[in-house]
């Protein structure tokens, strides 16, 4: 019998990136010098740029490049993110084209997870469980998602399509995806997808995606700092 | 103790729509007819020029009209459907505000399921189950399904965040889904997500989408039949 | 010879529409009711859901629906209306396949028009002009199409293809268009292309594409009167 | 008086791409491989698999990747361009903040030009002019042009507002832009904008946006070769 894996892990490894700060000025400043934009724009004239165009929403220019990452992560997570549309490129794992790996996700020790009294769906804000409750919680979360896998399994004995066995399978199984988007609408997840203070206009996202979101936002500063520095100024508020 | 229920339908309902196939040979016309575009297209003029247009790709004109459905399938079908990004739009039920109900699929009799010899991913062909096999399978869908909903009751009592518990629910749950697309998108997701011998280029779908597929191409061939006949003319390939 | 018509109206003509405010919260809805959302949602809980979906950015409720509209404009407003690439889609008379009518554009008398002293390209603001500056702007313009057009039509007597010939035409010149969109997508295409003071981020749009999204607003305004005003008192930014 | 420059050539040149023919056959095999897809595919297989995606019409793998160029074009050429809304991403040169310069276009000598006896619209085919032809051609759209860029240039004078000015300008009038696109849109705008007599589905695109997709196809070619080629065998059908 096979064992299955509990994590609560969520990885988001860079796999390839192109376009820098200075390309998106130099991509803003086609409107103003045209064809005679061979020279590169001087660093600090490009960070003055950068936060001109996103505190005065001009967000084209901020498409001119992409991140690859390649993304590990509960099934719940993927039908949020997969609802970004427009700047977003995704392949992922396939239930029907090969057998599911059973690691599944259990929630770390400090998430948030009892309703208190007074809970309002609009505004979700949980208490962390006490140890009994979270022991209680991951002893169900396992015992569901290992009869699932049991049975999973049973039916792949028999030859039955996994496209159609896997839907035993709780959306706490991991599946890995590689997704591909602009820094333009890497900012429009990220505003969505986290939940800080300093957000002109806050969110309450899942913790789980919030936790992809902080993995995708540290890769998209180092590669992107000055315009992450510039959408932070602007309170997260993306172009 | 909630009773799970176990279904094999699944359903798409109208609505809401405009647009038709008068609308979109006038806005196609426009090309030739600019301004002065007021007069209608008699309709065996229409149905020539949507003809064209199809055979010829010129897609935008499919675009000016939108059809609402109400749909409920399982996750698993939603979680292909909704990788369709273009000129779809979608509201879902949520796993984070409400209750999930305890409503799961089950296969028809009738799908193709077991993989015989020589089965290949790349083209999946399934046999038909036998008596025991079939039974067999909704027994393990039944007992997954079920364990799955008690642990979710289980955790809901103990007041554990609904979008954490829903975590060993199957992807084989119900959700209701409300979509809206243009012309163009729909026979895009058709294309793709039905299997026809008079298809110029065929697609291998999961049987679930197809039958979900099979119910919006029902709807679409009411609304927009000149449409629909011009794009079967055409072997289903969206323009 | 072909006497030219110079004019400063843009229209914008509703041509047909589906969805409205009850709709948008009718979608919203199923986030929390799911499949047993039947019932109609009543007006006061409807108005107050949309304002709270405005308030907490939760666009894709606004996107059940559509307006078509016609709309007659110069080309310079084309070249910004097109950049609109989501939920907007386009039909427009060919520049190809028929002859362009001779209508052009001149200012209304009220525009401001001329770059006062201390002008500044990233806050363009200008003054009206005097009766003699005006009247010189309306001689160059004239001038300026009217000899374009001559040389057209000249070409056009050699039998050059049209694709061609109309090289010569300045971007005054007007093309009608079918546009059709989604009320999320008005909302955007509103925001960035009028300029208001109750506008949390202000724009400064091209004076004629703010009268014809000054035109649009008004059908939108009517279709789906909850939506705007929910829309206006949120600063007018889209969701 | 400023001199006007007339040209015919459409240039495109390449200012940073990522992802290659590997990338793709990489993302691509998340399907069957899932998070243990660490290792390199080996080229023979990525080949045979890059194939396998194109011709079953498999577009997602396509889109991790892109490519920034910079064309310098005629007006009328982006009023084609800009209808590629998906996929693509766009930093055009402005004629509200920054004058215009004089470059406008001539066809070369060897366009098809003229209108032969028995024109059809709907399947555009022109003869090469004659030598008078020709230059009666090459004259009408200099004066057209020449007589446009002095109002301009007068109206400049006067401070009146550039994006009103620049009315009288023709689309012939040259506009530098960046474009962005992943290989999927750049296949899909190839397969429209060529007229190629091993293409399934021919297209008669106008002669100058031919030449820039040719330039354009020359950079992709290099860039993604195996796709290329695939692409190619399947009859230029974009995914």
């Amino acid at each position: 019998m096979t064992e299955i894996k509990l994590t609560s892990e969520i990885t988001v490894e860079e796999i390839q990136a192109v376009g820098d700060d200075a390309m998106i000025a130099h991509a803003a400043m086609v409107s103003t010098r045209g064809a005679m934009d061979g020279e590169a724009v001087p660093p600090e004239k490009a960070a003055g740029l950068i936060r001109y165009l996103m505190a005065n929403r001009h967000g084209t220019p901020f498409e001119h490049g992409c991140l690859t990452v390649r993304v590990h992560a509960p099934i719940k997570v993927w039908r949020e993110w997969h609802r970004h549309r427009v700047g977003w490129s995704y392949n992922e794992e396939s239930g029907r084209y090969k057998q599911l790996d059973p690691v599944f996700y259990i929630p770390p020790r400090e998430r948030p997870t009892i309703r208190p009294d007074g809970f309002k769906s609009a505004r979700p804000a949980f208490d962390v469980a006490t140890d009994d409750e979270y022991q209680q919680v991951l002893m169900h979360l396992e015992a569901g998602y290992r009869a699932a896998y049991l049975h999973y399994q049973a039916m792949l004995e028999m030859q039955v399509d996994r496209g159609l066995a896997r839907d035993v399978l709780g959306v706490g199984i991991y599946s890995a995806c590689y997704c591909t988007a602009n820094p333009r609408s890497i900012m429009h997840f990220l505003e969505l997808r986290t939940n800080r203070p300093d957000a002109k206009r806050p969110s309450k996202p899942l913790f789980e995606i919030e936790v992809a979101a902080g993995n995708l936002e540290a890769i998209f500063a180092r590669r992107w700092p000055v315009t992450h520095a510039a959408w932070n100024e602007c309170g997260r508020a993306a172009p």
